[in-house]
């Protein structure tokens, strides 16, 4: 896996050029992922299964009975130092839109899986006490985070406040969020098993960057003259921009439930970009017919990134921050939905029986299945 | 709230001069706790409530029908810094035991609401992708990890891996668990209602200093003329000694729950030492008669930084990890069940009507509600 491999021009800026490795990390992964599944036994001391397609889905599910219980613990990622240097260059604190961004990484990948989210769990880790002393900036991390919950309907269950010197660095924090939710009833359950050809592809808009591509976006900013203050649409800074707070999709996903859409898959559009709508493990082909409009601070990074096309729609989301797969009969209501939640969305495309390829017609970019390993 | 009230000497090492300020952290702490009740209606929504007695305790739990729901998110602190630390001295990887250090960060609370822990989830971030690159260290974590799951027996569901240059410092790893679990049959449900005068109190025994106490203990070691290849006893040196893993108490609390033992409150015996003896809300006194043998590298700590027992034993576990509160009658079968799975175990004294203090009569040393405000 590379999203480097389609890098031409010596001036092309891409993600492992902005520090991120994941040659490195994979391995661990592998490792972990194996370790992990060889654990699942242990619930049938308690009567319980796992459901084993969740495996390679974004949230963990175990069959309790009379519903699924899924969980998950997600990172922000670095998205935080884009906060902190807009504070220093305008004074204010982004640190609500930083607690939404940290509560949707978990949220948005909780209900891929059918799963009603119920509590989250806070875990803000500071390179020292000193960080909680900036009352306003830790009042705006409480009311963001709080509204974020109020935005999902969960229940803040409570949290992790350490201070970490000489682990986090000295004025950074380090921003988690754990989601417990429940799939119920049982039949909202979706893992895969659903999707099929004929099934139509229903994007939901995104925000702006989201809270994935965030060290890129870091390294670009070393480029120009203005820095952060660079404007990317006429008074919206690109770090403004930047700090827009990623949108929740979860009063969505439970609208379309309680209005009886079949919701027969869903990928989280995060790391890799439009790759992401390869996850499902089938060999399906994907045919995108529309694309949703570029956000001006994504159109924005790859111009001056200089990345064509292929690399932006491989890395970033492009507008797209949410992928839901449902009977094409639906389609149209899913976007009305989508809209009465206040969630642009657009009927982008179809799945057809083919190989595992998504083809991004108006743009004339195909990736296949060697463009995503995310197993 | 202050662990150096009693500092006397000005040789004195107290918790505060080891660089963490509770004062800087608690302002946000209650800001958070007050946002975080306010989201608790959300939940009638899908028909739930939750247990509000668990807003104090160490977990939260919701009431999801046919059981409890209970949920954390726990850190595992600086240990690991002890283990980078002695990776230099010794060549070896301690990172297994640090990983399980980090699961009983997670699983120790959430046991002591009565639930039987399911899913565990990794929180892994690293300074950089190179961390994950020193194979060896990796494939311990991984190991320890796996290790730890199948002594508390949970499924390891997956997790989180990220590199967080600029936010976790270089070299260094920032660990942290979530876990989900049920209280099943509700009766297990242990959040303070039962406790009541004539109730045992049985403390079930320390590894050591367990992951409570290491900013105290890493700032120490630059008084040790030999750091930490210091023995603390012969063949052991206070590096090893603070990297003994933490002991895993659930299947303790598992098989109690089996024998039938009502465990009526629970104190998992971390930050604050035995003040955590106070834990519950109610005005009770907490009479100790015998307390436990004090681990060499706890008595070795205690030692060099010239605290008396009443620092130590207000900051330290000194012995005792976990606390149980269970009916006389069961006090010495819950040694017995304690010591078949292998954890020592005795029974220290008894909750008695009275002012709320503990009286930790061997020692003569006495805590009173002032002592510790956690709620």
């Amino acid at each position: 896996m590379s999203s480097t491999a389609s890098s031409t021009t010596g001036t092309t800026l891409s993600y492992e050029q902005a520090g991120v490795n994941y040659d490195l990390i994979d391995p661990l992964k592998v490792a972990a992922q194996r370790a992990a599944a060889a654990t699942a036994g242990h619930l049938s001391a308690h009567g319980f299964t796992e459901v084993q397609a969740s495996r390679g889905e974004s949230a963990y599910v175990v069959d309790v009975g009379p519903f699924y219980l899924a969980s998950i613990v997600e990172c922000l990622g670095s998205k935080a130092l884009v906060a902190d240097e807009m504070k220093a260059l305008t004074g204010k604190s982004y640190y609500a839109g930083i607690a939404q961004d940290t509560i949707a990484m978990a949220v948005n990948d909780l209900i891929t899986v059918g799963a009603t989210p119920l509590v989250v769990q806070a875990y803000w880790a500071a390179g020292g006490s000193d960080w909680f002393g900036d009352a306003q900036r830790a009042q705006a991390l409480v009311a963001g985070w709080k509204q974020a919950c109020d935005v999902c309907g969960v229940a803040w269950g409570g949290g992790e406040t350490p201070a970490l010197a000489g682990i986090v660095e000295s004025g950074r924090i380090d921003l988690a969020a754990s989601c417990t939710g429940i799939v119920s009833p049982k039949s909202r359950l979706s893992v895969g098993d659903a999707l099929a050809p004929g099934d139509a592809i229903v994007l939901l808009a995104s925000s702006g960057i989201h809270a994935n591509g965030l060290s890129l976006a870091r390294k670009l900013v070393e480029r120009l003259p203005q820095g952060y203050l660079t404007e990317v649409a006429p008074g919206l800074s690109y770090g403004e921009a930047l700090l827009a707070p990623t949108t929740l999709y979860s009063p969505v996903t439970e609208a379309l439930a309680k209005a009886g859409v079949a919701m027969h898959y869903c990928a989280n559009i995060t790391g890799h970009g439009w790759r992401k709508l390869l996850r499902h493990p089938s060999a399906l082909t994907y045919r995108i017919h529309s694309v949703p409009a570029v956000p001006p601070v994504l159109a924005f990074i790859q111009q001056h990134t200089h990345q064509d096309d292929r690399e932006a729609y491989s890395t970033l989301n492009m507008g797209a921050g949410f992928a839901l797969f449902v009977p094409a009969a639906d389609a149209e209501r899913t976007v009305a939905i989508a809209r009465a939640h206040g969630v642009e969305a657009l009927v982008a495309g179809t799945v057809e029986a083919g190989p595992k390829q998504v083809l991004i017609e108006p743009i004339g970019v195909a990736f296949s299945d060697d463009d995503l390993q995310l197993r």
